[in-house]
C-alpha cells in the first residue's frame, strides 16, 4: 500500500438504479459529433504509433477539435445523391520534427481519416462525399520526450483537471449502449439500408423504460415507402429483443417518431447520416469517455477524443477512472453502484493524484467499512499502472466516445 | 394551477454545499472555448434580431458550431507581436431568403463577431490578429415562422431534449463565477495587463476552499518580472478579498502556479488569450448555461451558445429550468438547493414538458411536503411564461456560458 | 459567301520561323499551373455534360478559378512521402437549380477531379496527397438555357473579347509541344521515374535551336544517384531524337541544368510535381490556348480552361481562331504564317464577330491577293460552325492548355 | 562598355502606331483580377521592408497567387447592402524564421491587405465585406542571404526566363492606362459614385478610336435611375476630354453599353467592384506589367506581382525591359518605337543576360546603324543598374500591374 490520497466513502443518496426518474443518451457512431470524436481518436492513435515507429516515443500533440460543416444531399428511394460534400477540419497540434527527423503529421491525419472513414462508413466516399481537410499547428516544443519504448516513467500532471468514472450501468444504460452498438455492429452488417447515425434516448420513469431511436436510413437499399416501414419495424424488433437480455422492466420501443408518412416526411438519407444535409459536428460534444450521456451521474466536461494519451491528464484521468470503476466493482462483492473521481496536482506525477475519491453505495447488509481497504486496494493498484491505460489508448483498446 | 406534470420530491443524498468534496470551474471569456461561445451567441442574437426587423419573425438558424484554430505569438515585456493569425470558423444554418426578403446572413454574422471581439478583447485586432471567416448553410426550410412580434404563439418541441438549473449556488460557485466576472469587468478595466484568458477553479475539500487561477497577462502592461509578479500579486489579492465576501470559509488563492520564474516560463501573453499561441477552441465545450462546470452537479451537454432561442428545446429548457430553480429559492422559503430537471415531449409545447421535475433539499425542520405546492405554482407559472426567455435571449439579458 | 466583317491582309513583317530569335515555352501536365488547368478544364466538360443530361441545356458556369497551395514532402531515393497535403481550391459559379431539378455541382465538380488526378497523376492519391475542396458560388441566373439538344441556337457574345489563332506552328514550337506531350504520355507509360511535371523551353537563335527542360523525377523508381543520371539521360536522349523529327537545325537538348551533383541538389520529387514542395499554382498562368507561351506571337491573356464552352466568348474565340488558322492553313495553298483575329461585338451573336481578321506572310511567288477569297471562304465557313467549338470543347476534342 | 551580348537590330515590320487594328485594355484597381495583383504586390513590398528592418536582408518569399473568390450582394439605389462577404486567400511562401529571429510573415501580410484595402476601396471594410485568409508555406531555405543593406550583389539568375518592354506606348494605350488612372484618382475623389471596378477597352481601327469603358458605380451615391445616367454621362465626358490630350483621331467613348435601362439592368454595385457579386480573380491575369494588355505587342506570361523584386528574374526582367524602353525613348532620338526583349541565363548573373535584344522602329530618315551604339549603351548601362529596379520596387515606385 502506497501513501497515495485515496479516499473511500458511502455515497450521499440513492444509485442511479433505485432513483426515480433516469435519463440516459448515447450518440451513435454516425452522428456528426461522433464522426468528429471517431476521426479525431483515430487521427490521434496514428500519430501516436507513428511517433513511436519513428522516433521511439510519443510527441506532444492533440488533435482534438475536429469540425464537420454539414453537406447538402437529396436522397430518394432507390438512391439519391449527395449535392455538396461534407467539410472536416482536423485541428490540433502536432510535433513536425524530432532530432532532425521530420514526422508527416498531416499525411498521417489524412490517412487516419480515410482508413476511419472507409471502415465505418460504406457510403460515404472519402474525398468527394467528405472533404477532410487538417490544420496542424506546431505544439509548444517543451512538452516532449514524454513516453518511450523502454523504461517509460509516469509523466506529471500538466494541468488541474479532473475524471469521473462509474460502474456498474444501469440497465437503461445497458439498453443504450448496446442497441447502438449492436445496431452498427452486426445488425448493419446484415442490413445495409440501416445508416450509422443512430441516436438512441433512454428514459426509464421507475419500472418502464422508454427506449427512442433515431436512425438514418440508407435510400440505395430501400425502394420504397413499405421497404421504409419495414425497416423502421426490424430495428424496432431488434432492439426490443435485445433490451429483454438486459433487464426485466417493461421496455417500449420508438423508433423515428419524427416521421410522417402521409407528408413523406422521413428519415431517409444518402450516405447514412445527418451530416450529409444540414447537422454539423465537433469533437467533445456528444457522449463522454464511457460511451454515454448521462445526466443523472458526474460527468466532466473533458473531451477525450483526440487527445494524446501520454500526458493528458484530463483524458487520461476519465478513461482511467472509469477503468477502476469496474474492476473495483468486478473484484470486490458487495457493491451496488460505485463512483470514481480523481483530481490532478499540477507538476506531480499522475500516478499520485490530488485526491483519489470513491464514494459507494453498498448492497443491503453490505457497509462501507467492511470493503473500504480491499476497495482502496484495486484504487491503488489501478494508479501504480496508470501508464498502461496509454497503451490501451494507443492500441485502439479502450474507446473515448 | 394546470395540468402539467409536475414532480416535486425530495433530493436522494446531501446538497453540495454539504459534501465533503466540490470541484467548481469556470472558463473566463477569453478562453478559446468562451470566444468561441461568446461569438456564436452574439451571432445568435444579432440573427434573432434582424430577423425580426426584417421579416417580423425569428427564422430557423442555429450559429453554434464555432471553431477556432490558434494562432501563433511571440510575446515579449513591453510588447511583443502576433506572428500567425487566430482563424475562427462561425459554422451554421441560417434562413437566407423570406417570402422574397433576402437576409444577409453571412455580413451579419461577421459584424456581429467584430463587435463583440471589439468590445471584449482590446488587444485583439479583427481581420489581422483574428481572421473570421462563416460557413451559413441553408438549413430546412420547414421550420420556419415560428416566432413574430404580436400573438406570439408558443413552438413545438423539435425533440428529445433535457435542461437542468440549480439553485443556489454554492459559496465555492460563486467565487469561482463571481472571481471571473470582476477580473475580466471592472478589475480588468483598471489594469489592462491583465488579459481576458482566465480560468478558475475552485476546489472545497470539507471547510477549506483551494482558488486556483491561470490569468494571460498581456505583455504591452508589462515591463519585466517584477512587473509580471506585482500583477500576479494583486490577482491573487483581488480574488482572496472577493472570496471573503461569499464565505467564511478557510480559502487559499494560487494565481499561475505553473510558473516558473528560474526558467522565464510565465503566462505572458501578446493579445490576452492563449488562443495566440496553440490552444484551440470550440462552442459547447466549456462553461454549462449557468457560467459553471459543476461535476457535483447534474449537467447537460447540451451546448447552449448559438442556438435559435425560439424553438431549440436543449438551450431553452436549461435557461429555463434554471431560472425557475432561481425564482423558486427566491420565492420559497425553507430550501437548501434544488435541482429542477426539464424532459421534452417531441411534437408537444414546450410549455407542456413530458416531465418537470423539482428536487429539493429542505432545511432542518422543513418538509418537502410542507413547500410542495408553493413550489410547483412557481415551476407552473414560469412555465406557462416559457416564451419570455426567448426574449431575453434576443435582448441579450441572458448568458449562456 | 455572308456580309461578316471578314478581312484578308498581308501581315507586316516576317514569319516567326524567319525572325532570327524565337522563343517558346510549354508547362507541361504536372506543372503546378497546368495541374489548375487541367482540373479546372475537366470540371467544366463535366459539368457541361451533366447540365445537358439531367436538362437537356448547358446552365450558366464557370470554372476558371482554380488555386493549388503546395504542399510539403521529403523526396529520397527508392521512395521518400509527402509531408503534408497539397491544397486544392476549385472556385467558380455554377447554376444549382434549374426549373426545380437540382443539380449537384460541387459533387460533379469533385467528381471530376478525383478522375483527372487518378488518369493523369500515378503518384497523387486523391484525398490525401491532394485534398482537394469547392466552392461554387451561384451565378447570376440570367444566363440560362443558352444551349439545347435540338435546334440549337447561336448565342450572343457576353463580354467585348479577342481570340487569336496561328498556324502552322514553327518548328521550335513542334518540339516543344511534341516533347513535353510525348515525354508525358507515352514515354512516361514505359518510364515510371518520369513525373508529370516537365517544362520545355525552345530558344532559337537563327538556326541554333536550344531546348532545355526541366522534369521532376519520381523518388519511388529512382534508387540512387546512377539511376538518376541514366534518367536524365534517357530523357535528353528521347528529346534529341524527337526533334529531329522536325527539324533539320542544330538542336542541343539540356535537362534538369539546375541539378549539382555534387551538393546532391537534384529534381527528385515524391509525386512527379513541384506542387507538392513549395510550388503553389492557379489557372491560365501558363500555356495559351494552343498549349504553348509564344512572346514571338500575338498572344491572349485570356484563362480558357474552366470557362463554360457555350457562352464564353473568350474560349471560343481563342480556340475558334486557332481552328481557323489551321484550317486555312490545311486547306490553302502558299501560306507560310497565318495570324486570325477575332473580336466580339457585345450583343451580337457569336458568328458574327465585330471583325475577323486574318493576317498572312505568303510564301514566296503567292500574293496575298491570290488567295484572299480562298481564305476568306474557310474563315466564313468556319464562323458559321462556331457551335461546334463548344461540342467538341464538351467531349474532350480541344485541349485549352 | 561591357562584353554583354546586347543586340541592337530593326524592327520585322510596323510600329503598332501604323498597324490598321489595335487592340489595347486595361483591367482597373477594383477589378477582381487587379484587387488580387494590388494585394499581392503590397503584401510582397511590406515582407520585403520588414525583411530589411528586422534582418537587413530580403529573404526568400513570393506571394503571387492570391485567390478571390466572389461575394454576394444586393445593391440598391440610396444603398444596398454586401449578403456574403468576399473571400481573398493570400498564397505563398515566405521564409519565418532567419539566425534565430521569427519573422511574423502572416501578420505582415494581413496589414499589408488592410492598409490596401482601406487606401484604395473606400466602401470594402475589411473583415467583414472582404474576409482575407493567409497560407504562408515556409520556402525552400536554400535561396536566402540575397541582398543586403551595403555592399549589394548581383544576385543569379535562378530561372530561365523572359522579360519584354515596350516604348512609347501608342496613343490608344495612353487614353486607356490614363483615362483608367484618373478615373480612379482624381475623378474618383471627387466623385464617390464611381467604383474602382472600371475596365477599359481600346480599339483602334485606322484613325477611329473606340474606347469602352464598364464602370462600376456605388449605390449609396446614387438616388434613382436618372443620377445613374447621370453619372455614366459625366464619366463619358470625362474619358473623351482626357482622350484628346492624347490623339487628334476621331473618338468614341462608350460607357456601360450593356445596361439595359427599361430592364432595370444597370452596372449598380454596393462596394464598388465586381467581385461584391459573383466575379472571381486571381493574380497574373490581368494587366502586364506596363498596365495594359496588348495583342499587338510581345507578352510575358509572367505574374510579376506578389514576386520576390531580389530574385525572381521574371518579374525583374520584365520591369527592367520597360525601364530600358523608355529609357532609350527619352534619350536617343529618331525611334519610333523599341521592343526590348532581356532572356536570363540560369546560374549566370542577372546582369548578364544571356541576351539583351533590342529591335527598332526607327523615323523616317534614320537607320538603325545610326544610332546602334547609342541604343547600346543605354542597355548597358541599365543592366549594370538592374538592382535599383529591385529598390525601386520596394520603395512602391514601380507598379507591377
Amino acid at each position: 500500500m502506497t501513501d497515495r490520497n485515496i479516499r473511500v466513502e458511502p455515497m450521499a443518496g440513492l444509485a442511479v438504479e433505485d432513483q426515480e426518474v433516469e435519463i440516459v443518451e448515447r450518440k451513435g457512431l454516425g452522428h456528426p459529433d461522433s464522426i468528429c470524436d471517431g476521426i479525431a481518436e483515430h487521427v490521434s492513435q496514428a500519430l501516436a504509433r507513428e511517433y513511436l515507429d519513428r522516433v521511439g516515443t510519443v510527441l506532444h500533440y492533440n488533435t482534438d477539435e475536429t469540425q464537420l460543416v454539414a453537406g447538402s444531399a437529396a436522397p430518394a428511394f432507390s438512391g439519391g445523391e449527395t449535392i455538396a460534400p461534407i467539410y472536416l477540419l482536423i485541428v490540433g497540434r502536432a510535433t513536425k520534427e524530432y532530432e532532425g527527423t521530420k514526422i508527416p503529421t498531416e499525411t498521417i491525419a489524412l490517412r487516419a481519416a480515410r482508413e476511419y472513414v472507409d471502415a465505418h462508413f460504406p457510403e460515404l466516399e472519402f474525398g468527394t462525399d467528405v472533404v477532410v481537410d487538417v490544420e496542424l499547428g506546431e505544439g509548444s516544443g517543451d512538452l516532449q520526450e514524454v513516453f518511450g519504448d523502454e523504461g517509460r516513467s509516469v509523466p506529471m500532471a500538466n494541468d488541474t483537471s479532473f475524471g469521473v468514472g462509474h460502474a456498474p450501468l444501469t440497465e437503461t444504460e445497458e439498453i443504450v449502449l448496446n442497441a447502438e452498438r449492436r445496431l452498427t455492429g452486426s445488425y448493419g452488417s446484415d442490413h445495409p439500408e440501416l445508416g450509422q447515425d443512430i441516436k438512441v434516448m433512454g428514459k426509464r420513469e421507475d419500472d418502464r423504460i422508454d427506449v427512442t431511436v433515431a436512425a438514418a436510413m440508407v435510400d440505395a437499399y430501400v425502394d420504397d415507402m413499405d421497404d421504409y416501414r419495414d425497416a423502421v419495424d426490424a430495428v424496432r424488433e431488434f432492439v426490443a429483443d435485445l433490451a429483454s437480455e438486459y433487464t426485466d422492466r417493461e421496455v417500449a420501443v420508438h423508433v423515428n417518431t419524427a416521421d410522417s408518412y402521409e407528408e413523406g416526411a422521413i428519415y431517409l438519407t444518402t450516405t447514412g447520416t445527418s451530416a450529409e444535409q444540414g447537422d454539423d459536428g465537433s469533437v467533445g460534444r456528444g457522449n463522454r469517455a464511457n460511451g454515454l450521456i448521462t445526466p443523472n451521474r458526474s460527468m466532466s466536461m473533458e473531451a477525450t477524443s483526440g487527445k494524446n494519451p501520454v500526458n493528458h491528464i484530463g483524458k487520461i484521468y476519465n478513461l482511467l477512472s472509469t477503468d477502476i470503476a469496474e474492476s473495483v466493482v468486478a473484484e470486490v462483492d458487495g457493491i451496488r453502484e460505485i463512483r470514481v473521481r480523481l483530481l490532478s496536482q499540477i507538476g506531480k506525477p499522475i500516478d499520485d493524484p490530488h485526491v483519489a475519491d470513491a464514494a459507494l453505495v453498498t448492497e443491503d447488509g453490505v457497509d462501507v467499512a467492511d470493503i473500504e481497504a480491499e476497495v482502496a486496494a484495486v484504487v491503488d493498484r489501478e494508479l501504480s499502472d496508470v501508464t498502461s491505460i496509454t497503451e490501451r489508448v494507443i492500441d485502439g483498446e479502450l474507446t473515448t466516445f
